[in-house]
């Protein structure tokens, strides 16, 4: 029997044993219950073609910007921590068992810790010495014929999972998967115009251009702009998209008027517009988003608050994603206004808005969400999601709006053998803030147990419309 | 007997079963002790007249934005929570037990059960398929001969309650409930000028223009609006007003020579005013409102940092307060210092800050309660008056500026049934929050006895001057 | 045998009966290791000197502005709280005895409580009654002939002691106690350079000329300024400083060009530079401290973000450091870009950022320390290093940054007696996080037992290299 802390019952359950008692109960009512991911990172093609994932090094390190940040802080260049050259995966894998006792009481740590022992069988805690043993391990497990991406989507009891795409994509692997009889799982896309919307983005005349060309109805200009993310939003539909994802670096929002929104749309093309002008206009095409998302159904979700790519050192030499997105204040109220004074109370409009700034759960948030029909508490994200900062956000935000605005659990993964770990230490930390309510008189435990199979499958159903 | 978590002796008390031995004796400590309310918003006229309560719709749902906005948010329009119409009290109170659920975990949640059980007598559960029967009895209760607000002003065992008053009221309820030898209660006016001195609210120039005909001695312009202020105050005084009040966007202050001050005075009243304009003049009002309560002993109080009126449809349909201000960031350090360079050591001037922004609690207001003999640190208010709220409030502050600081609870409500479980709720998270420190061996037990009479009794008469 | 709270081998340790016992054996680890102080502001002359310690109230109370603050905020003018003129030592005391219960639940009140049983003997409570007894008590213990810095320093097993020194100093006491062959202590000057750096201080030209004049290799203006910098810190690092030390308002950081800052130098100098100008070259002093800590080593350490003396009235009357410092919001993401740029992965160097913010802990901290080499996350500092904010931080970093980020306890401290007492705290309460997460079965309880000894003893060395 595995001695590892990773497959403990009790893990991350209140230390109190009568709070634990309850806990436990808690969480034995949705252990079982599918998973629904309404927003990650998985590549949906991995899917589609069923790949065999690579070597343990590839699949584990090299891609997950967070476990190569914190090798990367104690020291080691990034080079040594992705093959090439002279680096191979075992040299990759080396490293990151060297700079495993890192990674102790971080969240990185432990979903790396519960999928080693859940999902590839290593019980033995990750170490130098026996690095080459732990890849041995893992790369059998890789080569076994029923480790491949369609398997362990059944293996995982995933329901929905929802992948992040281009607005030009084709689409033409959710096609696919959606039309084959022998695939149960629903993985449907996710239209993200960020790279369409924000001027500054290395690619976005291009894009834009492109996006008009192809999804335009022959139209130029600002008109052809608009009609073109309209199109490309509806073909998203009509291929199971339900939300419309925006990684923003403020919350801003502005209505203008068309014919200055066209104006500062040509200066954008032109070159000529300056960072306010830019500004401007972004704000107000999170405006038009949000009147798209009326229009189309399409529940619109809200990234704010990362200073993206901090070290241009780093980004020039090894892009973006590397592990140094920082965040910064945010603040929600005023800059979210304009959009909810059209938008907070249209009909079936669902509008989530996610931190990384935990100052906004109580002062904001939970107060606009506990008014505005529209606004929903985005699940504690990327710095947050863990188990203190998930007890924090509970803690900060119930006391206002209750249990019923939230979004429910978004693991907003690209690792896809982590999304098991991630989903459970959700709902173990569902089932320990509510069985401090239920110890504390707070909350009936019967009405407990009702409430926590709602916020672990009710609410993503609700407010993502699965 | 009830089996509802309403009545159970250990409610919001920590589940660590020696903690809560600790805090049951605490608690015992205080529970009978009479309720202080230096803060709300109960109307003077209705203990007067000892005016019957309304039907449970009227009394419990409608007037209470904390309840509406919660089944506002769930998608119900607002003219479907308030008779009129087609819509009866019976509707409206079949909506709210529909709404019910949502209210798991919340202060209203905690507060509403409570003042169901323990003043209405309803024991059972709220449902919409029971809401007739839950109608009824609370219909019945309020029936009843002994149900008025004199009365449950004695069962309750308030021993002050203070009120919010417009500067040119007459105060003619307060003076009839002083001098009625058969009421033995204390209800206090408060001097709550935001109309007179906020220049963006719609009726300050009619406002400004009636206080200095009423009160100017005489006086035109700024010189007659200061002088109207000085006796307003000085009436209020006289009636028995312990604290002048203060709803701000900001809590910035400022010292203007008259001169300038009597020309942005004279600005705004011809509507020439700019923002900026505004922002100077009302910053020197706050300063202005100190200088006064220096002189006459009026305790000062500021609310900062709500965003009244978020949502301008809801608000041009349904007024103001129902449900949309939302908190923004707030800064006190700069903001309070013009005031704070000159006021800061005056004698006997107290001045009790209030924040919705969490983070000023142990960056600003505690170190500034810390130092300041006038600041003292207000309680946990409007979001933040809930358990969790309060527990994080005393651990950010009390290493930092100890218990002395604080005001003592303010209850800040116009739910006059609510008053009771308002208190009681606090008392409880006093007991849970000293509890921790004696079972941490940070404060021995018989210090916390003593701490806990402070905080709960001493503070508030001694910090309101009661 | 004592019955005093601050003798109880439990205290600040988690009231959960499992968890404090995970924690006693956690704690047992590290109770002996010995003290490392690497940023403090005891005097080295002190030590040098062997200097017996003045009177109870001289030692306690006067200098300590934390004590001071308090007893301040309660109604005391400052001249009642340092002996002169009618008022002696044993009124001092008397006052802060009077005042004691005021630190009830303050992180000072546990200091001094520690303080006074452990190192004075002084087991009953103060009280204003007993004022005398426990001043003769004190004041005895003054007097033996064991009492003395020398003695204490090894009693309390202290190894290393940082103080804190003005760039012109001449380090004579440093030099003579590293000389002293009887004393086997390690006391290191810091190198603290901001009444140099920030033009706005009163005795900033002064001391440009003075450094310029002694140190600047006969070079004149901004050229010999950044000279005699960098010979000053090569004269601190010649003997025996490890670190550079920086209290600024912001963490604002920029590179000028060099005919540019040598404009700006000159500005300054001719008294014309605007606040705008000030803090373009302060920003860029900053850049310029980091440059030189990568070339010549020493630790950079930032302290951002009081507003210094903010009531006038006292800085007038009593000086500085009079307990008026109050915090502002902080942002580092941006401030510290420049900086992080050119040397956020420069070899070797450490760069120590503290916050009095507790809102950029998980926002900026954790994820910056979390990527860059360089960065480190300082330890919970002034009014943030008590028991509850200790615990606030680690859980608020832990889970993004882990363990190896952090810089260890930095007492900061001119309270020489109160050093056992604030390591012992640290530990305490560093036993206590981690006993919690064993309890919760997210670490093992064997890699707590290292990591505890790490978190003590490792970091500071390794990060301070001591």
């Amino acid at each position: 029997m595995s001695q590892s802390i990773a497959v403990n019952p009790d893990r991350l359950l209140p230390a109190d044993p009568g709070t634990r008692n309850i806990a436990r109960s808690l969480l034995s009512r949705v252990q079982d219950l599918p998973i629904l991911s309404p927003h990650g990172h998985v590549d949906a093609a991995v899917i589609e073609q069923n790949t065999p994932f690579p070597d343990p090094a590839a699949l584990l390190v090299s891609p997950d910007h967070y476990v190569t940040r914190l090798i990367h802080a104690s020291g080691v260049p990034f080079d040594r921590l992705r093959a090439g050259g002279a680096t191979g995966p075992r040299d990759v894998w080396r490293e990151f068992c060297r700079a495993w006792p890192l990674f102790e009481g971080t969240a990185s740590g432990y979903w790396l810790r519960t999928q080693l022992v859940s999902v590839f069988g290593v019980d033995a805690e990750l170490s130098a010495d026996a690095a080459d043993a732990s890849y041995d391990a893992i790369a059998a497990r890789l080569a076994e014929p029923g480790f491949r991406p369609r398997e362990l989507f059944k293996d995982f009891n995933i329901e929905v999972l929802a992948t992040t795409d281009d607005p030009l994509d084709s689409l033409a692997s959710h096609k696919a998967i959606d039309a084959d009889p022998t695939f149960h799982g629903r993985v449907l896309p996710t239209f993200r115009p960020d790279a369409y919307l924000n001027i500054a983005h290395p690619a976005w005349a291009g894009n834009v251009e492109r996006l008009i060309g192809e999804a335009g109805d022959g139209a130029e200009g600002y008109a052809g702009y608009i009609a073109a993310l309209e199109n490309r939003r509806r073909y998203f539909v009509e291929h199971g998209a339900v939300s419309a994802d925006h990684g923003v670096r403020t919350p801003a929002t502005l209505k203008l008027d068309p014919a200055e929104a066209a104006r500062l749309f040509d200066l954008a093309r032109s070159g000529q517009a300056t960072p306010a002008d830019r500004d401007v206009f972004e704000a107000h095409m999170m405006y038009q988003m949000a009147r798209m998302s009326v229009e189309d159904g399409l529940v619109m979700t809200i990234h704010p608050g990362s200073f993206r790519n901090h070290h241009e050192p780093t980004f020039n030499a090894f892009g973006a994603d590397t592990g140094h997105d920082i965040p910064v204040a945010t603040n929600y109220t005023e800059a979210i206004r304009p959009l909810l004074q059209d938008f907070g109370t249209a009909k079936d409009f669902h509008l989530v808005l996610f931190t990384l700034d935990e100052t906004v759960f109580s002062r904001e948030l939970a107060p606009l969400a506990g008014f505005y029909p529209a606004v929903y508490l985005g699940a504690p994200w990327w710095f947050l999601d863990a188990p203190d900062a998930m007890l924090r956000f509970r803690s900060a935000v119930t006391e206002t709006a209750g249990f019923s605005r939230s979004s429910g659990f978004i693991d907003d993964t690209r690792a896809f053998c982590s999304i098991p770990a991630r989903h459970d230490a959700s709902r173990r930390i569902e089932a320990s803030f509510l069985a401090r309510l239920v110890a504390e008189h707070r909350i009936s435990e019967a009405r407990a147990h009702e409430l926590i199979v709602d916020v672990v499958d009710g609410s993503p159903r609700r407010v993502f419309k699965l």
